[in-house]
């Protein structure tokens, strides 16, 4: 539509370099956009930072908390934001509806045109049902916000742990700490990731190498690309997340199922 | 978007006019779009011969089955159809959902960028429980489409007659037959249309002066209009709808309040 966009380089942990950003920032330009979370390794963005930025340049900052919402605190007041997006299904809401926050004063053109539903800017009949029970997700996630976190770190803490003794060469992908909890994106030298993935498949333990948004994609992630991470590795990861619902004997089974299937994949691998 | 559109007339019945619509065809004209039902008087439009129409200019046609799916057959090949919209809410399934049809070759622009997700066509996490609510109300309307028609029929049909016995200067907008049982619109003339469906909610019966998506619109009913009613007629109609709940005691509850409600109303009518 005749916008000229600019992406800014991550470091090696995925985290938005702000002096790149800053020195970005041309004349004109109306808007930033840098998601919360990551969707793939979990890192998480100074988006606090980046807020007083856009805003000290009077640039609009928008954040993609799809991925973030309901699993860390999110307060638009504090963080400074000015749009933000969240999706439903990633707290455990129902699938196909979210929600945008838009700070009083900014136009945005409508999304869909016809009956001037939501304000003339989402033309259509409500997904009632949906926009019910996104609200109740909240509801819960807010409440349960602290315990989950604790929970899913200890997961992810004896499962990561787990691993590094059990194998080698294998590397976490992602900001160490600035990192949601439960996600564990994990480069196992000289395996296919999806390989690993369809052998897990197989014993129950469901995990993705990549978004499901890339899902069907043979190229390697570009998220892990862009943080360095050279092809073979980023073709040999593959991104674990523990849910509420997974307990301790979960992360215990994984710990007992995936060291002998990587190590097997290990000796039929060429490499 | 640089695309002219010319909007063909309609007859005091609420129906394309073919001869119009034929001369209205112009060198490069790509689509040809009409509703399959209005919405508004519920009046049925020839899709079948603007289909043929259609398809011997080499022209797609496009109609919108939102009003009439799940309420009249509706088969995409003896219909000649190129293309298809449908709401699942307006036969009882979950709102928030729809579909198209979209007859195999035809190209069209992604609604949605992102995942890729229904082959690229609307990318976004799919509304699961949407869509398999959708599938089942359609099961299910299908089963019951020709009852459903005959009770909406008789539903009406008492209703109407009841109506014009006791009532003057009512006037039935819509074409008499080819029109979709249940829905009636009808004008009372010298009723401003918005009181009498305030005073109707009163009683619990709900009707409206126009579609949901004209709703806040204090213009007369552009679709009324079209059809060579009177502005001051157009202000005085409302649209009544039967739905497969409804009683032959429902019918005669209305025929019990409304009269005595527009007589009312006419006698403290300025006019």
């Amino acid at each position: 539509m005749g916008f000229e966009v600019t992406y800014v380089k991550v470091d090696k942990y995925g985290i938005v370099d702000l002096n790149e950003l800053k020195s970005a920032i041309k004349k004109g330009t109306i808007l930033i956009s840098i998601m919360h979370a990551n969707n793939e390794v979990g890192t998480i963005e100074p988006i606090k930072e980046i807020a007083k930025l856009a805003r000290r340049s009077g640039i609009y900052f928008h954040t993609d908390a799809v991925q973030s919402f309901g699993k860390i605190p999110f307060n638009v007041e504090e963080l400074g934001v000015d749009i933000a997006s969240f999706s439903a299904h990633k707290l455990y809401g129902p699938k196909g509806i979210g929600a945008i926050f838009l700070r009083k004063g900014i136009d945005i053109l409508p999304y869909q045109h016809g009956g001037h539903q939501e304000r003339g800017l989402r033309s259509g009949t409500e997904d009632v049902a949906g926009i019910v029970g996104f609200g109740e997700a909240v509801k819960i996630a807010k409440g349960e916000l602290q315990n989950q976190t604790a929970h899913l770190k200890k997961l992810e803490d004896r499962f990561y742990d787990g691993l590094t003794r059990e194998l080698k060469d294998i590397y976490l992908n992602g900001h160490p700490d600035l990192r949601l909890s439960g996600v564990l994106n994990i480069s196992f030298k000289s395996v296919e990731g999806e390989s690993l993935v369809i052998s897990l498949d197989l014993k129950g333990i469901y995990a993705s190498t990549g978004s499901a948004c890339a899902s069907g994609s043979t190229e390697p992630s570009y998220v892990l690309l862009s943080m360095g991470v050279s092809p073979e590795l980023a073709q040999s990861s593959v991104r674990f997340s523990f849910g509420y619902e997974n307990t301790l004997e979960d992360a215990e089974y994984c710990l007992q199922e995936i060291p002998p299937i990587v190590k097997r994949i290990r000796e039929i691998s060429p490499k």
